[in-house]
């Protein structure tokens, strides 16, 4: 039986069945992880840590808390871990929805749509005008503006990331600074953050302390490639972690990522190997998809580019794995874009050239 | 900072202090987990599956679904895996909440009442009524009828486990019977029914097929001794698995659980070898706790004794970590057993005799 084209957009199983190729053979662009593959540091402490396996986790993660708050320096009683940001992200939407409304920017990651709908939330989509230029303050404050209406939204919550999934765009701290001052309670998915060197992060973390509103979510997974082991958290005011708490297991983060987890976060060596990376890949792919006709990147600032195409999109994915065993990751699980748009993954230079290549071919 | 004794009963790091040890040197009675440790076929698998945490694991579980679909010979779609069977406890306690009342036999595993109240879920509590002997079809049916008033049970739910924490008695399946024909909803937690060998099982599994109104709730992580992994799966007609998918994160299960549960299956060695230490050790231990004055052991059937003592269980579990750094499950977190029973895993032959002579020489 042929394998349904998935819901989500970056199912390998699928991908490599239009390829011909087993999954591992795939050159994935349509994940946005490191390329850069797991530390040594962390394999080296799953290897130790096996003998852990026998032993339930500490429901209290008193280790991997210290560690987070020091990484972040942050009381440890801000922090929740998780079975990875989505895991966080249910207990957020049902935060959110006990809201009168919840504001989501779109286009947005599809999981804020499961989690929110998962607990009845009332959304209100708050469409950005995407062109192919960095946002201005304007824009973005004019997208919840746009859709206020007489909406009280001291009542309400909004549900956002940056940098923004899918453009990899940077919310400017004022505009984000705004709504907290508006909103009832703003979660902030950060996962992507840690990709950007530590002086041109804009994390809100700092503003926890004085915003009862606020929740940050943060994920390991992405920027240390670990994404099957799963591990993401969350920080705010203890009262509201506390009471998410009473909703979740006591265990939800295994001891071989909790153990992986710490290592990586006093691996300074693959932090810098990383930021290093990204600051020469990222232009040099930009610059070289933006020669191509047809073919424009928008300006993101993450680990990731969405590219606006005059062709298909859905078309240029399958002639990518039909003919060169390459995934690009479609739109079409996000409604505002379509299938004028696909998003990648920023590689190292020779897989990034690889895709180059094979999109100058079929261009040409 | 002293560390608090914990409300979860099981706390190895409050033990640890008490005994005045590092965690790993305690003899810990407390966890009902396999003594054999994990499987040597399930730790190459994660070995093996390293190279595997940096990709996302594929949400359609397929592989792991397929190894459960054909161990318990159902189809793959009536299976939801999860992080832990304390996750999926989680949404089982969602559903049931839904319902005007759930049934909850008591004493009972203190994360059902956590699962319940997190959806205000309205809880009937159901006392059993203890001796030292096996529960008669009666007290069981009794216990459940007493409490029933004029509720309309098909509007409720009814939550348990067999074998039953803590007292590891079997609930007769004929009792089960007649339960599933009265609520609207069954869930059962058989987190311990792998113990029993296959002849002595009185799993549910078989009737899912006929019944909308049941859920099996299983882990893999007591009987292979992984609990620090986290695997537990359900069993459930595809509708109300399909409705529980809509409320979770669509990564639940990191790939290191999911390649070492498949291994752990086929590892029939493994198991034979589980029976037949457990068939020995059981009766052997029973006997010997009941030679001394004072301690009478429930005739349970897993791999666990509920033990009544006539002095007190605290006095003991601090006497016993202190003196011998063996740790005992007081049962102080089941309201209705109180200062006068403890818990206790089977563990290896010698770690039992461990046992026995600590709480002669305490006795004597």
């Amino acid at each position: 039986m042929p394998y349904q084209r998935p819901n989500h957009g970056g199912d390998l199983t699928w991908a490599a069945q239009v390829a011909g190729c087993a999954p591992p053979d795939l050159l994935d662009f349509s994940a946005s992880i490191s390329p850069l593959g797991p530390p040594a540091t962390a394999i080296a402490a799953i290897q130790s840590g096996l003998s852990d396996i026998a032993r339930y986790p500490n429901p209290s993660y008193g280790t991997l808390k210290a560690a987070l708050a020091e990484h972040h320096q942050v009381p440890a009683e801000w922090i929740a871990v998780g079975n990875g940001a989505a895991e966080l992200l249910t207990w957020a939407g049902r935060d959110l929805a006990s809201r009168a409304a919840t504001f989501l920017i779109t286009p947005a990651f599809g999981d804020y749509g499961r989690s929110l709908r998962a607990f009845d939330a009332d959304i209100i989509p708050c469409p950005l005008s995407l062109g192919v230029t960095e946002l201005q303050p304007t824009a973005w404050l004019g997208c919840i503006k746009a859709q206020t209406g007489d909406l009280d939204l001291s009542q309400c919550g909004l549900l956002l990331n940056t940098p923004h999934n899918p453009t990899g765009f940077l919310i400017p701290e004022d505009v984000i600074t705004q709504w907290l001052t508006q909103f009832g309670l703003v979660v902030i998915d950060e996962a992507f953050m840690d990709f950007l060197p530590p002086a041109r992060q804009t994390s809100l973390i700092h503003r926890v302390a004085d915003c009862a509103n606020l929740v940050i979510i943060r994920s390991l997974t992405k920027f240390y490639s670990l994404p099957g082991l799963r591990l993401g958290y969350a920080i705010a005011q203890p009262e509201r972690l506390q009471r998410w708490q009473q909703w979740r297991d006591p265990w939800p983060v295994n001891t071989l990522a909790a153990t992986a987890a710490v290592a990586c976060l006093a691996d300074q060596d693959y932090q810098q190997s990383s930021w290093q990376w990204l600051n020469e890949a990222r232009p040099s792919l930009i610059k070289a998809l933006n020669a191509l006709p047809g073919l424009q990147a928008l300006p993101g600032q993450a680990n990731y580019l969405l590219i606006h195409t005059t062709k298909s999109a859905m078309a240029l994915q399958q002639y990518l794995l039909q003919r060169h065993q390459i995934f690009i990751r479609d739109c079409m699980s996000f409604a505002e874009l379509g299938d004028r748009y696909f998003r990648i993954a920023v590689r190292t230079p020779a897989e990034n050239q690889r895709l180059v290549s094979a999109l100058t071919i079929d261009r040409g």
